[in-house]
């Protein structure tokens, strides 16, 4: 426990990973200052999560630059400064970028456009950006490492969060003292509101004895935990650089993944050990989906921070976590 | 000489790379369809560099849906179809884009953004790009390969041309039958509006005697003339891909560049022979200028196309092309 007080801004902090983020730097002694349009987030997971009473959050759509301005000056009125900006705010349904490309343009990209020019204006030189494996695109299973190129996102979603790290890039080397770029894995957790294994839950709740798959279960990918996601963001962005360009890393864990039909068991033993489960064709779920990748964390490691979990160790504590009774969406 | 006739629209086909291009197609029996907002561009380039009668142009800014949309509905109605889109629209100033990332969002990214929406609704499947080698950043003098990683752009300029790059592959996948991005290293030619051996010709214009350069003049570029870049694009693009995936490629010439200091000898001796070079400090001219980089054009290479001109004779042909008195801005 530290007893520095950072003022860390958290833009989609009542989101699934903002919450966790900020429950965490709270813990270490940061004043926290919460931003979120609430579409995907909600204040119900802020005060559930972080603090029954929390009081520092906006609701701001930062995808303006007003929107943006309005929650730095929301935290520099409560706590007169501003350390550091973690983005987090995000269209975090690839799906739903797919038919209209705007979704991501305004809340996967406006939102960083405009948090930097808010950081330019303000003087804020610290800057965390939750990027994603999806700028990657389809390699086919090669190990995917931060060396590798070009970069040819098959999803909307993937190039907004390309386009970020680049903005944020350029904002390095103009203005920035430190820019951090997380590249995320499919991360599982609490209060997690999309993804496979709530797919799962949902379905089973729907048809408890017989669990559809969206394509034939092969896919294979690695997941990490939301716990260990944050520990590792907070340990880099601890870190004193002797750079002023950005880091762009890689946050996963260690393995090469686990598959979706492994996936499917795992959360049918839990939901509806009786259910029956049915696959479907081709290896892909949806378009704008990888079939399978493998995450090269040696950046990360080399750094010092080692992932706890496999990959199927995650799954199975955010199963158990996601698909209890005691945890409602 | 081929004699069908395709129909091709040219967004920014009024700038100095647009209407090389515009001219061009259209002596490969090309139906070329100019959009462009004039703010770099001219209606007089056009007459003095495609037709002098030329009326296939429409004033528009295609930063916005309706501003692309209205050259898509001009070329339907005038030639009832649209085969391919060159979106060569840009700010191509790069210095203009520092202080205000505003300027490259607009001209250089919601251009690219706008003009695939306007393909999505209007069912044009082949889009060609003008992308830039400053999408690499700053790699202090490594060969830049298209398979280098992570890209650290380090001016507004090259992260936007990157947020492009990425928009067009998810669109690759969403809905392009044929997409090729083609990274630019520094382009000379006529009628070129800005750039190294301009600013030499104008300091020479104003103070005969003596030639200021900006840094060391150890700064080494590769260059390539206007005349083969536009050769290089027509050929990649005229091939028959097998693939949905979209091609990126680097176009250039196959040497390691030339010096900073051997243009300015080369632009000197031909506008004032008896001027003095005094040099500044520092290896970069402007934030945001790469000190130095060679290009790797294997790739277009092992495609089939070849330069033929070294940096060094691009650079002299252009120096006379623009330095002469029968050009003038």
């Amino acid at each position: 426990m530290s007893t520095i007080s950072k003022v860390s801004i958290i833009a989609g902090g009542a989101g699934f990973i903002g919450v966790n983020l900020a429950k965490k730097l709270v813990s270490l002694g940061h004043v926290v200052v919460i931003g979120d349009n609430l579409s995907l987030g909600s204040k119900k997971n802020v005060e559930q999560w972080v603090s029954p009473n929390f009081d520092d959050f906006l609701e701001t759509d930062v995808s303006s630059f007003d929107g943006a301005a309005s929650l730095f000056e929301f935290c520099l009125k409560r706590h007169g400064r501003i350390d550091e900006v973690w983005h987090l705010a995000a269209n975090s349904d690839i799906p739903a970028g797919v038919d209209d490309p705007s979704v991501d343009l305004k809340d996967t990209f406006m939102t960083t456009f405009w948090l930097l020019e808010a950081c330019r204006k303000f003087g804020v030189r610290k800057f965390n950006f939750a990027s994603s494996s999806a700028v990657y695109g389809d390699w086919s299973g090669i190990q995917l490492s931060e060396t590798l190129g070009p970069l040819k996102p098959i999803s909307n979603y993937g190039a907004m969060k390309l386009a970020s790290e680049a903005q944020i890039c350029a904002a390095g080397e103009a203005f920035l003292d430190s820019a951090n770029i997380f590249r995320f894995p499919n991360v599982v957790g609490i209060p997690g509101t999309h993804g496979v294994i709530l797919d799962f839950k949902n379905k089973l709740k729907a048809t408890k004895d017989v669990l559809n798959v969206l394509g034939d279960g092969s896919q294979k990918k690695s997941y990490l935990h939301v716990s260990e996601l944050v520990s590792a963001m907070i340990y880099v962005s601890g870190r004193v650089t002797d750079t002023k360009s950005a880091m762009i890393i890689n946050v996963g864990c260690d393995d090469d993944g686990i598959l979706v039909s492994d996936i499917a068991t795992i959360v049918r033993d839990i939901v509806s050990p009786q259910a029956t489960i049915v696959y479907g064709d081709g290896t892909r779920g949806w378009l704008g989906d990888v079939p399978k990748f493998s995450y090269d964390i040696s950046r990360l490691k080399a750094l010092g921070w080692l992932p706890k979990y496999t990959s199927r160790e995650a799954v199975v504590k955010a199963a158990k976590e996601l698909c209890l009774d005691t945890f409602e969406m």
